[in-house]
């Protein structure tokens, strides 16, 4: 079968080209005896308008971005999934663009976007991310961004995220209420608000307990998993082993069962850990893994759905706002 | 800043927008001197071409989709690392769509493909998959189609897999190895190839070993999740609990613990369990998850070189060829 074009639509009810166009546009010049004509033979024949040409008309693409590190991870697959959901009611595709943790990658990324192939961008930064000006320009071009999870501070935008700082608080917290006095944090960037946010919290909840808090107990980790494992394993192996771990992210605490086992190291009774994480397995890790969940699904929802509402208001520069859901801690064996 | 445009730079250059087009096109209508001028202008101001315009005029949207069912899912995220790699290396973008196992979106999706929005696919079929018409219409508009994992035997062109019938025999030649008389396999769709050869390599081991199979021993899986659950639950209940099983799916084989875990089951004592799976922490599982590990990764790495070594020739039909990988069978303390 022939593609079915405009022009043979046209072509086959005797009309011209634009009075077709115009008809599926819905425009007050068209009949609606003749858009009724036009509408049930576009139907009958599966006409499908070509998305480009449409495009560039409706300077509308259909279609959002989503800028994130990673997806081989539970936090971000639900985040996607709640994203799609939303982008799906909406008669949206999602674009994801992995950066793998580089900023080189995440600002080619929005170099490229930044003429009209998207409607809108949602975003969770890389943890690289430092310099912000290709952020900058990505507002300068007024496509609307919402950032998730790992916002840009400094940009005025709707930001979704948890409450990263009692989340911190409370993980502490909940290691000291277990007997815990030498506690580490595991960071994974120290660029990114939220792990500044966890990180407070951590120091807070020592000092209100009138427990020391040294700079050597936090173990900035980075995107080499290698790295990391070493350096964990080098925490794990000194004279200071701490008796608790509150890890930031869901695959440093797993880099932590997998040293304790290297090192023979027994969880809970000789340390506890504690880690944010999504991780469908926590429940079955031995032990099982005590957790910071966060409403990850939820968290794409409510991001994907800021954005939406910004194209029906066809507001291109969003107001600055906070958006925070709740984590929970949920207790397992790891800190029993 | 205002958009970079043909004609600002025509504007600046004091020259026609065309003779800029062309410049900037390398047309050797245009003298050497002229597109040493325009290019350097462009780079200079960061000039990016609208991506819908030349898509129309190149008919090529530098974009390839991804459809599959499901990334909260170790195996299909690590794929789509391996298929994004290869992207970035040829200056593509990926376009990833979920199918949640629906028939329905899955047609959907490719209906809106088929007008060039993308230049190829890259599929794994969802669970419902049965008619394929749609997969015919995609193949008719000259889009080439890849397939991966779940493909669709009915369609010529590439297809990657691993090695399903083999590792379905082992895992269950293995289960007999450690003792199982009565084992039972967890189906997750009868439509797809690879379920019927992980299957059908199942039946035969039992044959080759003169043990029983019974039509009752697989239990077919869906979508539904607390369906699947109940359905693991029934088995394990039942006065023929089995003493193996031998899990298709990831998702299935955690489903297993679970239900274990409620019915106090004890893993391998009373069951041993092995599945196909990508999970990180399958070791780390109580007890550890023995699998059929699937090299994820390279399957989404060599999809992709298929469909971009199409383009390179300018072959939209892809010749019918299976490219077969080796999963590993990792045996772990789930069949001790």
């Amino acid at each position: 079968m022939d593609q079915v074009t405009l022009k043979s639509l046209a072509k086959e009810l005797n009309l011209a080209v634009s009075t077709v166009s115009r008809a599926l546009n819905d425009s007050y010049e068209i009949s609606a005896e003749t858009k009724e004509k036009v509408h049930s033979l576009a139907k009958k024949l599966n006409y499908q308008p070509n998305p480009y040409a449409s495009s560039l008309r409706k300077r509308s693409s259909n279609t959002i971005a989503v800028i994130l590190p990673e997806i081989a991870n539970n936090f971000f697959s639900l985040v996607i999934n709640g994203i799609e959901e939303i982008a799906q009611e909406n008669g949206y595709h999602v674009l994801i663009y992995l950066t793998h943790e580089s900023h080189q990658k995440e600002a080619d990324f929005i170099r490229h976007l930044t003429n009209g192939r998207v409607d809108g961008v949602l975003m969770s930064l890389s943890g690289e991310t430092d310099d912000i000006s290709h952020l900058q320009e990505l507002k300068n071009s007024n496509i609307p961004v919402v950032f998730f999870d790992r916002i840009c501070e400094r940009l005025s935008t709707v930001k979704v995220t948890t409450n990263d700082y009692e989340s911190g608080y409370q993980a502490t917290q909940h290691l000291i209420n277990k007997g815990c006095k030498q506690i580490s944090y595991l960071a994974f960037s120290k660029n990114l608000s939220i792990d500044q946010k966890r990180r407070q919290g951590y120091i807070d909840a020592l000092k209100d307990n009138q427990l020391l808090f040294r700079e050597d107990m936090v173990i900035n980790c980075g995107n080499d998993q290698e790295d990391n494992y070493k350096k964990i394993k080098t925490l794990l192996s000194s004279s200071q082993v701490p008796d608790g771990i509150f890890a930031s992210v869901e695959l440093l605490a797993i880099l932590c069962y997998e040293v304790c086992r290297e090192l023979e190291l027994n969880i809970p009774g000789k340390i506890k850990i504690i880690g944010f994480s999504n991780l469908r397995t926590a429940s079955l890790l031995h032990p099982s893994l005590s957790t910071i969940t966060q409403p990850a699904f939820e968290i794409g929802k409510q991001a994907a759905s800021a954005l939406f509402q910004s194209f029906r208001k066809k507001q291109l520069v969003l107001e600055d706002k906070k958006i925070e859901l709740l984590s929970e801690l949920i207790e397992r064996d790891s800190t029993k």
